[in-house]
This record gives structure tokens, sequence and C-alpha cells, in this order.
């Protein structure tokens, strides 16, 4: 048994220690919190950063929301909807939009939900570099894949693909970034208990800030040009569409009624569009192109 | 009967004169022709402005496209999937994002569509102001309404009242702007025939230029602040947001293999998400915000 309160106390104190280590590698940007109360029962710490020497925008959430469990959950359960049931849901969620467009966009969420008898874990954690740099894009993977590894041998490649399959833009067939690991629904399953699945999600958590600082270090004092910044814009305008079109959690939020500023945080500060872009032949933009797709082994 | 040569020969004239009554209003621009072939049958002819004096970026399609009846509309016609039957389609669909905030973002489309025993038009002309003028909210209204009278009374409050329920973005609890009309399967009915029909759409595509062109002039020179830049770049957020979230024909088309950059032209070239932005109280952004909402009879 994992409690409720241990879940939930993790979560805030992951969302305290993030919050920390950005501003610190930021050096200008602070964290503004709005609290909110969900009326059905529980609520939220929406921390918001703008305007940064690193971070242009970004936003790093806890919730823990409960009360009565969903139809389509009893459903999941196999209980009638007559029958009375309750729900519970933990998480942080986090999307960063660095100023340099040679520092990547990153994005984690790591989450715990408790229906009826259903109890599970999920998140995981990807990347969305607007140039992709091969030893960022395997540092970014390898590091992923020890912290997978840690657990279980078979946790890396299964969740690997998972994201590859779920950060994908279908209509520009192209990923959203060289991706990273999800995962859903990680429940109590043969010899894996439900503390196993928490002490994964725990160690996604945990280096969050191992993995990305040095991402940050490494790229934010690039030079760029303004072709370049015109080219993060319309990558983040990629990130708008898959958000707004596919984002399950983003769809299921904005039409069951949650907190839309909590949820929409995930949108860029500004970005572009713009007819049929093609870049060079050989540029920097092209390459990054062809490396947008799935089954790319980074981690080797 | 109307054929389906007649149809096609207006929406392409169509689309020639409003491009020619736009460039003639902007000054600058030039729209430029991408040709395209659908690969199960027919094509289109996108044309697509940018940097002008009055208009940022702007589209202004056309497209006929014909093959195999897809499966819902078999079913929609009563016919079994078995058995064989095509579609034709064809229309007109445009988005204009001005320069200047003053100035408001326009929308208009005309279609028609025949599938096995199916045969209707849709489409619909609708406002979206980064400012509302009550001046020009009426001007729009008033003319739509008048365009609509002289083929049925019925139609403006039918159609105003589909607009509002239609450009409407549930999780920001707004509509996307002051409406317009909107309208689809109108086939023939009782004494309507579907020639009626066809004059009816003729008329709304006939008035775009009359309606949208004095709104331009009227404020393409009207002078502006950075903050009023701001302000249209986060209404132009909401409108990719409606566009991304709920737009039908954008979904239908993204979802269903359509031609992503002719679908996606519709999109500002560039656009802004703050977080929680709340306007000044007894600001012009205020009362904009207060009027886009459904049910306001503009046309009085």
């Amino acid at each position: 048994m994992v409690s409720e309160e241990s879940i939930e106390s993790y979560f805030r104190n992951l969302q305290d220690e993030i919050c920390r280590g950005l501003e610190k590698a930021d050096g200008k940007g602070k964290f503004e919190e709005d609290l909110w109360d969900r009326p059905e029962g529980g609520g939220g710490r929406t921390r918001i950063i703008a305007d940064g020497n690193v971070i242009e925008k970004g936003g790093v959430n806890f919730s823990a929301v409960h009360g009565p469990c969903p139809d389509f959950l009893k459903k999941e359960a196999g209980i009638s909807e007559s029958e009375n049931a309750t729900f519970y849901a933990t998480g942080v969620s986090l999307v960063i939009h660095p100023v340099n467009p040679m520092v990547p966009i990153i994005h984690m969420n790591v989450r715990y939900l408790k229906a009826a008898n259903l109890e599970w874990f999920g998140g995981g954690i990807d990347l969305t570099p607007h140039y992709i740099f091969d030893e960022d894009a395997k540092f970014f993977h390898q590091n992923i894949k020890k912290v997978c590894d840690k657990h279980s041998p078979s946790y890396y490649p299964e969740f690997k693909k998972w994201a590859d399959d779920y950060f994908f833009i279908l209509h520009r067939n192209e990923t959203r970034g060289i991706g990273g690991i999800f995962f859903d629904r990680l429940s109590a399953k043969d010899s894996i208990s439900i503390e196993d699945r928490f002490q994964f999600v725990q160690s996604v958590g945990n280096n969050f800030l191992p993995i990305y600082l040095p991402l940050i270090e490494k790229n934010k004092n690039k030079t760029f040009t303004e072709a370049n910044r015109q080219w993060q814009l319309l990558r983040r305008g990629r990130y708008a569409e898959f958000n707004l079109v596919y984002d399950r959690g983003t769809k299921f939020g904005l039409l069951t009624n949650g907190r839309t500023e909590s949820i929409l945080m995930s949108l860029p500060p500004i970005a572009c569009w713009e007819y049929a872009n093609q870049p060079a032949k050989g540029s920097l933009e092209e390459k990054t192109l062809q490396l947008l797709k799935k089954g790319i082994n980074w981690a080797e």
C-alpha cells in the first residue's frame, strides 16, 4: 500500500524542488503562484515563470483533486453507474519554453489516480528541441534509459515507443520532438507492486533537474540569429498544434471544465505560422525536420 | 437542377474576384498561388497573401474534389457501405488576418456537396474584431441580414444563432468574435429548390467585398500602440484555439488526410499566449471581452 498522503506530499515537494532549481538556473525569472480550489473537491498550485534570462515562459503545476467517480472510470472499473464511488488524482505537470532557440522545450508529467478499484501511475518526460543536436538527444535518452533500467529492463523500450507514438503530429507526419518516455495506467501487476511503480515515478521526477539543467547550461549562451528565432516560433506553432489537436490531457481538461489557464500554460508565449515553410537544403533546420520521426534509437 | 459545372465555375470566379478586390484594397500584398491535385480525384487553388499594407496574412482557397463516397456519407444517404457511390465537393474558404488591430479578422466559406442522393450547400461568414466597435458590428450584421432577407426572412435569425452556437470557445466561455451567419446542409426542401439555395450562397459570396472592404477602409489608418498589438496577438491565440480545438472543417480535414497547408492557412502569422491575462477595468479590451457572448442582436 502507498498512502495518498505520501504520494501527494512527494508531488508537492517535487514541484517545490523543480521550481527552486529552475529559478536558480534562470537567475532572473521568479515563479508566481496561483492557488485554486476545485468546486467539486481539491485544488492546485499553478506556478508560472515568465521573461527570465533562460525561460521565456514556463509552468510547473501541482494538483490534487477528488470527488465522485466519473462514469467512464466506473465503466472501466466494471461497476455500474448507479454505484457510489469516488476518485482521487494528483500530479505534477510542467512545460518550459526557453528564450534561446538552441535550448530545447521540455515537458514532464507524473501523476497518480485512484478510482473505485482502479489504482495507477502515469506520466512521462519528453524533449522538443527547436534544433536537434545529436549529443543532446543522446544525453537525454541515455539518461532517461538509465532511470528506467534501474526499475525494469522493459521500461525504456516500451515507454520510449509509447512516446514516439503519442507525441506524433499526424497531419504534419512528424513527431513533436525527439520523444522520451510516456507511460500510463501502471498498476500493480504480477511481481510489480504499486510501491514499485511509485518508486519508478519518483525516479523520473527526481531526475528532471539533473537531466534538463545540463541542457540549459550547455546551450543557453549560444548566439542565435533572427532566422533562428523565426524557426523557433514556427516550431512553437507545431507545439501548439500538437497540444490543441492531439494531447489527451489538454483535450480532456478543456472538454470537462478543467481549469483552462492551468491547462493552457503549456502553450508558447509567442508562436508563428507560415504557409508551406521549407528549410534550405543542408540547413540545420532541414536536418532537424529529418530527425522528427519515430523509431530513432538515441540511447545507443 | 444546378450543374456541378456552373457551381464550380461560380466558385472559381468568386475566388478570382475576391483576390482582385483584396489586392486592390491592400495596395502592396499579392496573392501567391499553389495549384494542387488530390490523388483520389480533383484538386484546388490555394492562394496566400502575406506582409501587405493591410493584410498581414490571408488565404483565399478554392477546391473541387471528388471520388468514392466516404462511408459516413453513405450512412447518411441511407445506402449500404457495399454500394458504389461517388461524392463531389467544391467551395471557397477564406481567412484574413489584418496588420492593424483595429481591422477585424474575417472568415467566409461557401461550399457545395453532392454524394449519392444527398445534395446541399453550406457555409457562412463571420467577423472576429480584436476590438469591437459597435458601429462596425452593426454595419456587418445589418448587411448580412439584408443579404439573408432577400432570400428568406427565416435565414438571418436561424443562421445567426447557428453562428453564435458554432463559433463558441467552450473552455473560454466566449464567442470567437461577433459571429455572423453559419449554415449547413441546405438542401431542396418544401418550396425551396436547390437553385434557390445556390442563389443564396451566391449572394453571400458576392457580398463579401462590399461588406469587408468598408471595414478595412474605415479602420486601416487608425493609430495603434504596442499594447494594442499585444492584445491583437492574444486574440489571435484564441482564434488558433478555436480552429484547432473546435472547428469541424479543420479537424475533419486534418484527420482525413486533407491538404494540411491549405487547411491551416487559417492560423495567424503570429500569436501569443499569456497566463491569466486580465484587461484593465473600463478598457476597450474589457469592453470587447464583455461583448464576446451569444445572443447579441447587432442587426437591430
